[in-house]
C-alpha cells in the first residue's frame, strides 16, 4: 500500500521506512547499528539502580503497572512507562552516543521504546536492530534539517527529535501501513518538546524519557486509526515551521538507504556532556598521564571554545548530576585521579573535599581561536613549573574493544547482577535471537528494589 | 516555607499557589468556577461514549492499568491516563469553554486531570474548586503572557499553556511545597508541547489529552523530589524564550488574587471551533429565525474576518470532525434546520446528502472591515428575494439557564444513562461535599463499553 505519489517530504519517508528491507543494508551499517545497541545497552545497565532511578520507579508506583520486564531491574510496568524508564536510566550518567553535528544521542529514545514494547511480544533480534536503525535514521535525518537553529533557538534535539525515532522504530515493529506511520509521525511531532532550560536537573534525562513513552504511544494510536497531521514535518502549522529555522523540504530523504546517516553514530569515551570532553582528552590522553597531588598544585587555567566556557564554567556542582556540566570537576578529577569513569561523577565524587579543594584553583577562560575539539590545560605547580595538556583535534571514535571495557565497567557499576560476560556473548548472536526479550530478560534482577 | 524572596515571576507565582486560601476568595469568583465545572462536565460526558473515544480507549488498553474511575463509562485507568482520557473526551465535540483574548480552553487540561486524581484520593468539592481555579488562574496568565505571538507562530495555546493549569492543580491537591511547585513548573514547561497543524484531526484533542496527563505527571514527579528548572518561565532557554514572543516578567503576577483572569472564562454555545459562532449567530439570533427548503435557496455568500475564512472556508468536511471547522457546515445546518447542538456536527450530519447540497450553494469571502465578532450572511432566494442575517457585535456570556440546558443536552447525547437532574443537584451542594469523588461516581456506567 502506498500514499498518494506527491512530492511530501513526510509521505517520502515513511514511504522508506515501511519499504526498508533488512537485506539490502550493508555490513558496516549492521555493524554499526549493533555497536550503537551495545553501548545502549551497556548505558541503560550502568543507570539501572541509580538514586534518580529509584526515585523516579517510586513517583511511578500508582502509574503504568503491566506487563514490560524493565532493563537490569526487578519491576515491571506498562510498556510506555517502561518506555520512558529506560530512557531515563540510559542517559542518567551522561555517558550514552552522540551523532554529529546535530548532537543528537540518537539510541536512547528508540532502544527504550524498542525493548518495552519488544518485552511483551515476540520479535527477532534482526526486526529489532532493523527498526532501531530506522528509527536513529529518520531522527538523525529530522535533526539535521532543522540544525543548527533548532539547538540554538532551546531545543533539547535529543528529546525533540527522539520522539520521532522511537514513533518509528515502534512503528516498524508493529508493521504500520504508510498512512499510519504517518499519523505517527504526526502524533510524535505535536508531542516534541523539552527545553535547554532543563539541562543541569533531573528533568534533562527525563525530557528524553517523556520523548521515548511518546514515541511509542504515538505508534500505537496510529495503529488504532486515530488521525494526526500526516504531513507534519512540512504543513503550515507544522514541525519545521514551528521548531525549525528554514522550510523543511525533499532534501531530508537524500540518500536514504544509501548514505545511512546513524551509521556515523559516536559513543561517548566519559560520562558526562561532550563539551567536557576535549578538556578530559588533554589531561588523560597525554604522553604523560601522571597524577598529581593536591599539594603540588598551585593554580590550574583552563582554555576552551565559548561555547563550552558557557555551560561549563561551574567551579562548584552540587552533586554527581551537575558534576557532568563542570570544567573544574572534569579536570580535577583527571588530574588527581587520572581517570574520569562513572565513579568520578557521583555525589559522593562531586563533594569529595580534595576534589573540591582542586577545583578552587580551577579558572575556565573562553578562547576564540579554539574549535570546540579544543582545549588547553596548563598546571602552575607550586614548584613553579608549568606544564601545558592541549588537546587539538576530535578523538577517533572508540574501538570495539574499548566500548567491550565500557561495557564491563558500567555493568559492574550499575547493575553488578549480571554476568558481563555472558551478555556480551549474547550480543555477538543477537541479530540471529528468534526473541529480542530473552537478552533483556537476562538481565532482570533476581531481588526486588525497595523503589516501589 | 518559603522559596527565596527573588523578583523570579516563576517563584511568585508558586508562592501565590501555595498560600492561597479559598476564604479570601470573593464569592463571584467561586461562582465563575462553579459554572466552569459544570461547564467541563457537561461537555466530558458529552464526549464520554464517541467513536473516537471508543477508539482510544481501545489504543490505551495495554497501558495504565489502575484504578482511576473515567467519567461517564465503566472503565478504570491509572490516574494519569484517565487525565488523558477525560480531556480527550471533554475537548472532543468543541463544546467546551473559552478565555479570551488567549483563546484557551482553560478548563480542559486542568479539570480533566483533577477529576482523575481525586478519583483515588478523598478531596472536598471545596479543595477540589480552589485547586481547579488556581490552575486555570497559572494558565491563562501564562497565556496572556506569552500571547498573541505565542498561537500566531503555530503553537495549540490550550495544551501548550494547560499543561501549566494541570501541574498547578494537582500540586495543590498535593499540597506540594513552593520549591516542589516550581520544579512542577519547570516539568510542565520541558513538556509543553501541540503544533495547530493537529487542528482538524484526532490529534487536536489529544494535543490537550497529552497536556492533562503530562501535567499531573509533572507535580507527581516534583512531588517525589525529582528536580526541574524552578525558574522555567523566565530563564535562559526556558519557557517564555522558547516558546513566548517577549521577555516574561513579573507583570505576570498583577492583580494576583484580586483580578481573577480565570474568572472571566466564557462557555460555548455551540459544539464547532469558535471562528464559527459568529456566523451561526447571525444565521440563528436573528430576529426571524425561520428556516429554509434546500431548494428556495440559490446561493449564499458568507462574508467574515479573514481569520476565520483563511481556518474555516472548508466546502465539504469529512466527518464531524472536520465539519465543526466549516462554515459552510455551519451556515447550512443552521438555514436548513435552524439549531447548531451537537446532533449537528457529528458524521451523520456531515455526509447528510441535503446538508452537502446546500453547502455546495455557499461562498465564504473575508472583508476587511469585519471583526472577529461579525459576521453577515447573504441568502439568495430562487423567488430573486435576498435576505441578510448579520451579526455584529459580540453575543453576551451564557446564562446559568442556558448552562444548564446545554448540561441536558450534553447528557441526553454523550452518556444518556446519567440522570442529569440528579447530577444538577448534586452540582449545586459541590461546594460542600466531603468527596469530590461522589459526583463522578454518579456517571459511572454500569454496562462496561465494547472498547476495551
Amino acid at each position: 500500500m502506498k500514499l498518494l505519489g506527491d512530492t511530501s517530504p513526510t509521505h517520502a519517508l515513511v514511504q522508506w521506512v515501511v519499504d526498508s528491507q533488512w537485506a539490502d543494508i550493508d555490513v558496516s551499517t549492521k555493524t554499526s547499528v549493533a555497536s550503537s545497541w551495545m553501548n545502549w545497552l551497556a548505558c541503560a545497565l550502568g543507570g539501572a539502580n541509580s538514586p534518580d532511578a529509584d526515585r523516579l520507579i517510586r513517583a511511578l508506583a500508582p502509574f503504568g503497572r503491566g506487563d514490560a520486564q524493565l532493563i537490569g531491574r526487578a519491576e515491571k510496568f506498562d510498556p510506555a512507562n517502561a518506555a520512558l524508564i529506560h530512557a531515563f536510566t540510559s542517559n542518567i550518567l551522561d555517558y550514552d552516543d552522540t551523532h554529529w553535528p546535530t548532537g543528537i544521542h540518537p539510541a536512547g529514545t528508540v532502544a527504550s521504546a524498542l525493548v518495552a514494547w519488544a518485552s511483551q511480544t515476540v520479535v527477532s533480534g534482526e526486526d529489532f536492530l532493523h527498526a532501531f536503525l530506522l528509527g536513529m535514521e529518520v531522527e538523525c535525518r529530522i535533526g539535521l534539517a532543522v540544525s543548527p537553529g533548532h539547538y540554538e533557538r532551546g531545543w533539547h534535539i535529543t528529546a525533540t527529535c527522539g520522539v520521532f525515532g522511537a514513533a518509528i522504530a515502534v512503528g516498524r515493529l508493529m508493521r504500520l501501513e504508510p498512512q499510519q506511520m504517518a499519523w505517527a509521525v504526526g502524533h510524535a511531532a505535536t508531542q516534541s518538546s523539552g527545553l535547554v532550560a532543563s539541562l543541569g536537573t533531573m528533568a534533562k534525562s527525563l525530557n528524553i524519557a517523556h520523548a521515548a513513552r511518546n514515541g511509542l504511544l504515538s505508534a500505537q494510536l496510529a495503529r488504532h486509526g486515530i488521525s494526526a497531521n500526516d504531513r507534519v514535518l512540512e504543513a503550515r502549522f507544522g514541525f519545521s515551521e514551528g521548531m525549525g529555522s528554514r522550510p523543511l523540504d525533499e532534501s531530508i530523504c537524500k540518500g536514504l538507504g544509501q548514505n545511512w546517516i546513524a551509521s556515523h553514530n559516536t559513543y561517548k569515551p566519559y560520562p558526562c556532556g561532550f563539551l567536557l570532553h576535549p578538556t578530559l582528552d588533554a589531561c588523560l590522553a597525554n604522553a604523560d598521564p601522571s597524577t598529581f597531588a593536591l599539594g603540588d598544585i598551585e593554580r590550574i587555567t583552563v582554555n576552551v571554545h565559548s561555547l563550552a566556557q558557557i555551560r561549563a564554567d561551574r567551579i562548584h556542582p552540587l552533586d554527581g548530576l551537575e558534576s557532568k556540566l563542570s570544567l573544574q570537576h572534569a579536570v580535577a578529577i583527571a588530574l588527581l585521579r587520572g581517570e574520569a569513569g562513572v565513579r568520578n561523577f557521583t555525589d559522593d565524587a562531586a563533594n569529595d573535599l580534595v576534589v573540591h579543594a582542586c577545583r578552587e584553583k580551577i579558572t575556565v577562560i573562553a578562547e576564540e581561536d579554539l574549535s570546540k575539539d579544543e582545549a588547553r590545560v596548563v598546571i602552575h605547580l607550586q614548584s613553579g613549573q608549568l606544564i601545558t595538556r592541549s588537546m587539538s583535534e576530535p578523538q577517533p571514535p572508540m574501538s570495539q574493544q574499548a566500548l567491550e571495557q565500557k561495557f564491563r565497567e558500567l555493568v559492574a557499576f550499575g547493575a553488578p547482577h549480571c554476568n558481563a560476560d555472558e551478555l556480551l556473548e549474547t550480543l555477538v548472536r543477537f541479530p540471529n535471537m528468534t526473541n529480542a526479550a530473552d537478552l533483556s530478560a537476562m538481565t532482570v534482577s533476581q531481588s526486588s528494589s525497595d523503589a516501589v
